[in-house]
């Protein structure tokens, strides 16, 4: 099949990797020409948007946000106005369900399928073609796309035959991963000031009640004092915005994930944005006068 | 070994039967005497613990809080200098660690030793002696507690060898498994005002990065309705008040703490103390206009 893979960050990379891994003719393209010529080099189609779009299968678009969703499937430079019908928009940014469902009824005006397509899993798993993506759209959608997905996810959650499922289940995983990754460096830290290590809490809480999936992930990273970006921390203040901004249109009140994006503003604007989430526990430790380790 | 075991409620209850079944010798004592009499009655030895204290090896504190427990040990009835030298306080009760210390440097002027032991693992595990226990204490303690330890715990973390670090422990994990039961309620009722029902919730997340294990346990009983308490929404106003109170004596600022801690105590003046904490649902439904499952 004819792919565009669009946006090439650490997750859109590894995704448009495992499509070319499985035979398909992959285009890639970033507003980094960097990354555009890396994957060119990798064994990606040479040929610009404009000229490519009429002849693509699938345009994969795994941008940052909404805005950039919008602009790439209708700016100025739009594709889906050039796409062919039948061929299918898979649309992988974390954005309000609200917004997924405008922009499937804007493709059907163009005779151009969207499945809602959120992914989840991280860099390393989206690299190996294992990505969780949490897709809703109708039957053809996910028919036209099954290549793709096949290629690039391990597990396919079909949440419904309408836009807008895939993304309200990101929204809610998104809640819970944040909320998570913020308690968890609440918790450390907090343990800190009565004497508890890192090592220990590493070797007691993943065995109690108040484990998480999150924690047993990043908790190590404190611990080891290792803040690579595996995911950063610039990653909350926009995905628990979006989680805020579907709760206020809804009128739901959500004074938990409220106060998790705090504390990852605050890392934000501690200069914290571009290291591991992890280091959200850096708020924290400020705050109360502690040393984490690998902190000199 | 003879043991007292003071408080019967749905842990101590649990823990004394156990240890009867390990073959110890065990008086049961509550405040409600209908628990104390059905203690008898299972096979509890008979006697008032002003008379016994003085034979006792070890006895098992498992009461609600700091208050009770001083009370216990060394209020007008305390039994503690009635104790013999060299027999053993298990504390079980979520205290904070400054308390712990206090407690054990006054049981050693007695000559009685004092294991900080808080409990984790449910009135399930409770009754079948297989709690988990974070306990710390000095070497003679952990020997004099050991044959009731293994009469009532499948996991006995030994943190340390002076009292509080237990207590430490324990806080950092009720800080979490109470931010983890709101969060879920959050999340899942935040979903629902995007349609994501509770049975696809539940099909969804457990697989993905915003699981936790208080989200495995809990959510399945709003998605039942079913609010039976096996672990009551009054636990966590004063567990998550303990966490507090120890944070703010450690100038420690744990926001996302103080967010649970209002969702509980809103479930609590909504007249939901008594049911399964899993009912803090209800206080997002009501705030959003929700019908849980189960509600008619």
């Amino acid at each position: 099949m004819q792919v565009a893979a669009i946006g090439l960050g650490s997750m859109g990379y590894g995704m448009a990797a495992s499509a070319l891994r499985a035979g398909h003719t992959v285009w890639g393209f970033d507003v980094n020409s960097a990354q555009k010529d890396k994957f060119r080099a990798d064994g990606g189609a040479d040929g610009s948007l404009a000229d490519i779009a009429g002849s693509l299968d699938a345009a994969m678009v795994v941008v940052l946000n909404a805005a950039q969703t919008e602009n790439v499937l209708f700016g100025d430079n739009g594709i889906v106005p050039k796409m062919k019908p039948g061929s299918v928009v898979l649309a992988c940014a974390t954005v309000a369900p609200e917004f997924a469902r405008t922009m499937a009824s804007r493709c059907a005006e163009s005779s151009v399928l969207y499945l809602d397509a959120p992914i989840s899993g991280g860099a390393t798993k989206a690299a190996e073609g294992r990505l969780s993506i949490m897709a809703s759209g109708n039957t053809e959608s996910f028919a036209a796309a099954r290549p793709l997905l096949d290629a690039i996810a391990e597990t396919v959650f079909e949440l419904g035959t309408a836009a807008g499922a895939g993304s309200a289940m990101k929204a809610v995983n998104q809640l819970l991963a944040g909320v998570h990754i913020a308690a968890m460096a609440e918790a450390m830290t907090f343990g800190m000031t009565q004497g508890v290590d890192a090592e220990t809490f590493l070797d007691v809480i993943p065995k109690c009640a108040g484990t998480s999936w999150m924690l047993e992930n990043r908790a190590p990273h404190i611990a080891k004092g290792d803040y690579t970006p595996l995911s950063s921390v610039n990653i909350w203040p926009k995905d628990l915005g979006i989680v805020l901004d579907i709760a206020r249109n809804a009128d739901f009140n959500a004074p938990i994930t409220t106060a998790a994006l705090q504390q990852f503003k605050a890392a934000a604007d501690m200069g914290l944005g571009g290291e591991d989430d992890a280091a959200v526990a850096k708020v924290y430790a400020r705050g109360a006068g502690l040393t984490l380790p690998g902190e000199s």
